[in-house]
C-alpha cells in the first residue's frame, strides 16, 4: 500500500498565551517550521480574531501547515500535512510545539491518499 | 469532555479530473462549501502546481477547509475543521464530494481541543 502523504493532527496544550495571541509571531513560527522540515512555502494566509485567537495556514509545495489558537486556554490545534519522502512533517510539528513553549502534546499521524497500486484510483479504502 | 472543534479528514477518490486541475473551480467549490455549512470566510489561498494539481485553503471564522488534488489519480485530500456548534462540517464535506463528482469517499472525524472541563488547559490527553 502506497500513501501520497502523511497528516499530523497535534493537540498542543499549555502554550505561551502571549505567543498564541500574536499573529505575526505565530505566522513566523509556522513559516519557519515549514522551512525547518525542508518544505517550500507557496502561500501564507493568517487571520487575527477579536478579542483573541489566531488562525493561519501555510500552503507548501508538499501540502500545508495550519494552526488555530485559543490564547485564553493556552491551546493550539496544529496540523501538518506533507506529501512525498523529502519533507519530514514531525520536524515541523516539533518546531511549532517548541516555539509555542507547550507543556503537553498529543499527536496522531494519518496516511493520506492510500492506493493499492499505481494507477488504481477508485474503490480504495 | 468538551471539544472545541471537529476535524474531518476525507479521502475523495474517482473525482472529475478536469475539475481537480482547475484552480478557480476548486476554489469556488471550497468557498461555496464553507458558505453552505454556515461558515464565515476570512482568507483564501490557492496554488496551482505544474504540470498539475491544486492546493488551497479557506480560513473561516470557525477554523478552515483545505484541499490538495492529484488530477492524474482522480484523488483529492480534503479536510474540514470547524469549531463551535453553529457550523456543520459534514455539510461542507458533502458539498465538496458532490461537486468533485467523486465515486468513493472515506472520511473520519476527530475531536479537536478536548478539555475535561472549563478552565482546564493543561495535562489533558
Amino acid at each position: 500500500m502506497n500513501a501520497l502523504g502523511r497528516h499530523i493532527l497535534a493537540e498542543v496544550y499549555g502554550c505561551d498565551r502571549a505567543i498564541l495571541n500574536d499573529p505575526e509571531r505565530v505566522e513566523r513560527i509556522l513559516v519557519a517550521a515549514a522551512l525547518e522540515s525542508g518544505a517550500e512555502v507557496r502561500e501564507v494566509a493568517f487571520h487575527k480574531f477579536s478579542p483573541q485567537g489566531v488562525s493561519g495556514v501555510v500552503v507548501i509545495s508538499e501540502s500545508h501547515l495550519a494552526v488555530h489558537t485559543w490564547p485564553e486556554l493556552g491551546y493550539a490545534a496544529v496540523d501538518v500535512f506533507t506529501c512525498g519522502d523529502r519533507v519530514e512533517p514531525w520536524d515541523a510539528c516539533n518546531y511549532i510545539v517548541e516555539h509555542f513553549r507547550a507543556q503537553s502534546v498529543t499527536a496522531t499521524e494519518t496516511k493520506r491518499g492510500v492506493f493499492a497500486g499505481v494507477g488504481v484510483e477508485a474503490e480504495v479504502g
